[in-house]
């Protein structure tokens, strides 16, 4: 019964945490119509297979609009919904932290001191390690008034030091999630367009929601329980089995 | 005059600082006598020449065989005082942080970051950035649990963040003081033994007590206003030009 294991797919990834419908939209758009548009009916339909109501979505798109990331005009009766030059180039910044593949994470990290007066970096780019001391990729740019160190080693005591805790317990909860739906393929098989496009939509949006949060660092730098490395070879082999379905097919369905 | 001028720059080393009379004959032994022996007499007058009342020196004596770090016996009618295999081996351990030349301080720096519970590291050797992060010498010898830390420069800020003021005013009396005493090299011209032996001890005695609280980093790790690398200078230069004498002709002075 593939319907049932779809729904329960779906309903595992929505029990890994509250949705903002406004920030699906932006993983919907990002996946499914990077540079294309997505009319209503298809929207509706993607949006209702999570369990959105059209309601919901309508205000999420008014907000989006307003923030300049989301255009919409009428072709005919059907309103089309696009990026906006903005959105697009937001999304397409974001893209290769999601979607990198795990062989590519092969770029090592180094630290960074900044003076005692500094503001504080963003947790996004920079895992703080003491105060003013963090660390981040090895392709991050710093400010200029920063020190850049390079270590010679990760001791194994460095990961509980730069991890939030709700990071950790949020990769746990999502390996599992995937590792499920990973070992239910025999009864993910054949979906149509649009609960792949449902699928897709909602591995990438738990997966982007923690992997933005914190700089990608190598698997030595983090702690043995750190299950973000794994969630990413999930994620990605996920993708690859349920790739994303052209916008002709997912409007057909 | 040279008695006036040489009471005057003994004068202006006494002033920057007490004088503990157990820790100036650490000095007095290191630089005079690293391997042999002084007299009571020999010792008496140099120790006298600086200010320091026979009494005290029996006292400080006293406690500096009690430590195991003076050994004395009788030649006759007099005292001979010498190192024990203890004095000498910490003696020896100080002396390239003391006597370094300055082109013999082209070591780098590393920094050290320690796990959150480990004890505060020693501040002779690594001087604190941060909680559980220190800059040392590239060749001081770390704790296994260290991550070590090579930086790509040292930014103008991270002087004043390493420097203790105390260490820092210090420096710049002491630079005061030596600058004074090397400008007048006419007045001091043509020294006996004693004389000799007591600006050098003076000289290595006000430098030590400095050099020894913090560990050896380049010229570029310290603010601009850091002078502990000039009175180095200044102080190898003086102790250039006011040689050691043997422990003959100082006994004969």
């Amino acid at each position: 019964m593939p319907e049932d294991a779809h729904a329960q797919a779906i309903s595992t990834l929505s029990g890994l945490g509250p949705l903002r419908v406004w920030s699906l939209l932006v993983t919907v758009f990002g996946d499914l119509a990077p540079d294309g548009s997505l009319d209503g009916p298809t929207l509706s339909s993607v949006m209702d297979g999570i369990g959105i109501r059209a309601e919901a979505t309508r205000v999420a798109l008014h907000r989006l609009r307003a923030d300049g990331w989301i255009t919409s005009h009428k072709q005919g009766r059907i309103s089309a919904h696009s990026l906006t030059p903005k959105g697009q180039q937001d999304s397409l910044a974001a893209r290769p932290r999601i979607y990198g593949r795990p062989d590519a994470e092969q770029a090592g990290a180094k630290l960074v001191l900044m003076p005692d007066s500094a503001p504080v970096l963003d947790p996004a780019d920079f895992a703080p390690v003491a105060p003013q001391l963090y660390l981040c990729a090895t392709d991050t740019t710093c400010p200029d008034d920063a020190m850049i160190l390079d270590p010679d080693r990760f001791p194994a005591w460095l990961g509980h030091r730069i991890e939030p805790t709700a990071l950790r317990q949020g990769y746990a909860a999502l390996h599992s999630a995937l590792n499920a739906i990973a070992a239910d393929a025999d009864r993910l098989r054949d979906l149509d367009a649009r609960d792949t496009a449902v699928l897709r939509v909602m591995i990438v949006h738990t997966w982007r929601r923690l992997v933005l949060k914190h700089p990608a660092l190598p698997r030595d730098a983090h702690s043995h329980d750190w299950k973000g490395h794994a969630c990413r070879a999930l994620a990605t082999q996920l993708l690859d089995r349920y790739p994303r379905p052209t916008l002709d097919r997912l409007r057909a369905t």
